[in-house]
């Protein structure tokens, strides 16, 4: 097995680390501002195969990444079981909230083969394409663990606490159950598709999973990720998960070792010896190099790198931000980025 | 010494264990609405002493917590320090960011003494108000520390992620350090003069600390939390500090045994029983059900509630919540909260 990222997540230590970015197609790229002003919604473009692919394709081209992550969006499944959704500029995804068991029941799993086949033809497409031209480049797919998704749907958007989702866990834990049980349903048929459609990896985004006491995040957030992976795993014996419970903090050893995860993603705050501690070496890590360190360049860019990179000699482990790349983040960063992990 | 909080925060178990919540006095009590009313704006309310103290009282009264906690806010340092400062309805604290040195030397020490004289006034008429009818009832004064008054400072407000900070810490450290310093340096001289008043113990909190990498964690949230904790010790030998850095996951125990806390304040996410197993039995622990808990009620208040008790039985502990009253609580929840508690 020659790609680097594939050979990590397979128990081989690799150095220097294979790296990609999240959000490494985006924003601050030119090539990127120029697809999306010609094809208008964000929306469009995660579900055009041509456009998702070629975008997806941008950063590897442009870096020499070690992945290529599909470029879509977690709110994909909610959209493909029948849930409105609208991306709005400067504002995120708006939703309709989902707060009863009527709103619940309008969700509909059949939908969602045909609705998300666009993501299925845009996974083709980049694995045909790196077959030809990027060899050791990993297909990584993805989507939002249950319980993210969960937290915009139940939210109807973005928020700053969520506050509507743990109201929803206290007043009808039935109602969020229900959601989570067919979010998890939905999300190992998705990355199935996705891997039989030539994903080598996925990953599983989880953004908010922070925002819960321990009681139920081991019932939202642990739980249903473990069924995810369970589930995946024994479809698809090849393929290994890479899970990001983001700000999950002190909860990230119990995480770690019962979600199946075979690797785990660390966010900015993280420090990775505590990490290092904390997680056992057979699982890889991945991180978390804060994107305003990479927006900022210089000698924060340099300092950073160094200290993630002195902490993660000798173990499993992928070089990847702490969260997504940020909008202002100049091109020549990353590919400094690039050439500072590459020469360790 | 009788009174329960400071017993604790002296090193002896108190079982039941003391209760007071973060944001006991505000939007959620009737009586709190009625002033605010009158009084017009946030800041009118916080700079009269008399208005202040009788809002500070209303909870003890209210529910006989076991600690009453001078009604103001974070932002009051730098507000006495001449920075501009409003509230607004829905929206929150509005500043002018600073950004530049010419705004960091704008700032001016010397104004502190006379502008937060009347945040001292209200200590002083709290504190005769608990001499005279509520004898076990301890006093805490509070400052924001200095990390997340910056944050404030630095952003021009509120934001989902203070991303400017971090800008900032990259981009231009000493400019951020010299600030830190500054405020550093008042929030000893303000959490000293509350001492003075009347005071008997004081917390920090630290609300944003989660947001840094490790490297910068030290910098800015440990380092100036272990200044102002030991300079108000040389000061004030009998004075203990609680400390509240919320979302420091892995970093709390390094926070914990660094800064020289007496007691320190779990956020809602922190696993009760990992914080046991983490901080030394010397140090108290305070906190941490999900105020969305408390605004439910029932038996997801009686669960929650009975899992940190649990967890915490021969701990040095306060109970209190993981973040502030949210303003849709019900009064009566939190009547039932108490009763849970001296229950245990």
């Amino acid at each position: 097995m020659a790609k680097p990222l594939l050979r990590v997540l397979n128990g081989e230590s690799v150095w220097p680390p294979p790296i990609w970015l999240m959000r490494q197609a985006g924003r601050y790229l030119p090539e990127y501002r120029a697809i999306r002003a010609k094809a208008g919604s964000f929306l469009k473009l995660a579900t055009t195969p041509e456009l998702a692919a070629e975008i997806t394709l941008q950063p590897v081209r442009r870096f020499g990444f070690d992945a290529a992550i599909l470029f879509s969006d977690i709110l994909i499944v909610p959209w493909a079981l029948g849930h409105g959704l609208t991306f709005r500029d400067g504002e995120g995804p708006v939703m309709p909230p989902l707060r009863t068991a009527a709103d619940l029941h309008a969700l509909d799993s059949a939908r969602l083969p045909a609705a998300a086949a666009p993501v299925y033809e845009t996974v083709r497409r980049v694995s045909q394409a790196l077959r030809s031209n990027h060899q050791s480049t990993t297909l990584i797919g993805f989507a939002g663990a249950p319980f993210t998704v969960a937290c915009y749907m139940v939210e109807g958007g973005g928020s700053k606490d969520f506050a509507e989702v743990r109201r929803l866990a206290y007043t009808n834990p039935t109602l969020l159950a229900g959601l989570i049980s067919l979010l998890t349903e939905a999300t190992v048929t998705y990355l199935a598709a996705q891997i039989e459609a030539g994903a080598e990896t996925v990953m599983l985004f989880d953004s908010w999973a922070g925002i819960l006491p321990p009681s139920l995040f081991r019932t939202y957030v642990i739980q249903p990720t473990r069924q995810v992976i369970t589930a995946l795993a024994a479809r698809l014996p090849a393929c290994k998960t890479i899970a990001f419970p983001r700000l999950s903090g002190l909860m990230l050893g119990e995480y770690t070792a019962t979600t199946g995860a075979a690797c785990v993603g660390l966010d900015t705050s993280t420090d990775p010896h505590a990490a290092c501690r904390l997680i056992p070496p057979s699982i890889a890590l991945q991180g978390n190099l804060d994107p305003l360190a990479l927006a900022a360049g210089g000698s924060a860019l340099q300092s950073q790198t160094s200290a993630i990179l002195d902490a993660m000699t000798n173990r499993l482990f992928i070089f990847n931000l702490g969260h997504g790349v940020v909008p202002e983040t100049p091109p020549e960063h990353v590919a400094r980025l690039v050439e500072l992990v590459r020469a360790a």
